[in-house]
């Protein structure tokens, strides 16, 4: 199938169009991206693969997709630990918090922590940056691409491989020079880097309704049953 | 499985609880809750069994719980129609009506309307009145609940049968006395009275925790995957 890919600008009018015109609150959408996330966590990697998660979260709307599926995930029974080095304001978060903390979530905050957390893990979410990442990579960030490129385990990236330019890719050089993700779920619709993506890819966020769709140029996904994600190929031109 | 019931009162604290303590907002609970019933529908009745959907929203939260499961249904494949006879005031319904108009779902509150709309429809949600209904019934509701009760196309009730006492089960007589749906899903935990009930029974809302569960002495219903619903019977005592 063929997805059309949504710029960063047009990524944040479209959720802007969703929370203003479209009734939503950033509540609702982030359950069930975060939700969706779980589901493709779910896909490429079974509990019974392994139930330890290493959840990198970063400050903004991304690391809160991160935060809701860690929750989810706990109930599908596997064992979430939280890396959340530079937490975001949003009241949101730190209800999102709140709830991992009374699942008993490790929520770990210390760069020190990191190398043995990703240690004992099975699976890495990276929920650090997604379409509104403009770059360039401040502290404590490098580090932690760094050692997330450099992880032997599988990781799935949120809407976007944590460091690459959401139009032109991955960094020439420096940490995310090399990150390429086993996988990616694209929320709402894949951005325009997924062009430089060779992995798994799925899509989630089963929310877009064919008003917005059109408006924006996009296709609504072919989800099955009761999914909230879908796994798309990717054609010759790199095209979903 | 045996799972136990939660009182009316219990309810209302379990969900104070979810919002004060444990950090979720109505807009999440409303839509996990929802998203349970829509599967709960996709169990009982696949959309190639019939994609008309008739979802009778009440005044409360109950109601909120049938529209969010409207518009999970648009997605998955259905073709809802809302009767929505006397609108709550909390914005968030407000919000949720601007989701379905979004997907071209009608909504209809014309007593009038309501034959037409059961007569046309493959399957209804009863998500009228939920573990806060005290009775008696006022209009417009005993003759919906006539009209309901009347029907010969299956019932989904969200939470309890709309006009059964949550303690006590159906009325003695008048509207609801005969009213017995084919399938019920309990929301978090069964209400008591679903020792009056007989037919497919289902649970959702998949964010109990154990801290809160031990609190009110309720079992964690053993969810399947990344099911957001679990179909449960009832023993010889009515236990689920």
């Amino acid at each position: 199938m063929s997805l059309k890919a949504l710029s960063s600008k047009d990524a944040a009018s479209l959720d802007k169009d969703l929370m203003e015109t479209g009734g939503f609150s950033l509540d609702q959408l982030m359950e069930l991206a975060g939700l969706s996330v779980s589901q493709a966590v779910y896909r490429i990697h079974p509990p019974s693969a392994g139930k330890n998660i290493l959840v990198i979260c970063g400050p903004g709307n991304n690391g809160g997709d991160g935060l809701v599926a860690a929750r989810h995930l706990a109930h599908f029974g596997y064992n979430p630990t939280i890396y959340y080095p530079k937490e975001g304001k949003n009241e949101l978060y730190q209800r999102l918090k709140t709830q991992l903390r009374n699942l008993s979530i490790p929520i770990l905050n210390d760069t020190h922590d990191l190398p043995e957390a990703i240690k004992t893990s099975h699976l890495l979410v990276d929920a650090i940056f997604g379409f509104s990442f403009g770059g360039p990579l401040r502290d404590p960030f490098p580090e932690i691409i760094s050692q997330m490129e450099a992880a032997t385990i599988p990781v799935l990236s949120v809407d976007a491989p944590s460091s690459w330019d959401i139009e032109s890719g991955p960094p020439r050089d420096g940490p995310g020079a090399k990150f390429m993700p086993e996988a990616l779920i694209s929320l709402t619709a894949p951005k325009p880097c997924v062009k430089f993506y060779r992995g798994r890819h799925f899509v989630g966020g089963r929310f877009l309704t064919r008003g917005i769709a059109e408006k924006y140029g996009l296709d609504v996904p072919d989800y099955q049953e009761v999914d909230q994600v879908l796994e798309v190929g990717v054609d010759a031109e790199g095209r979903l």
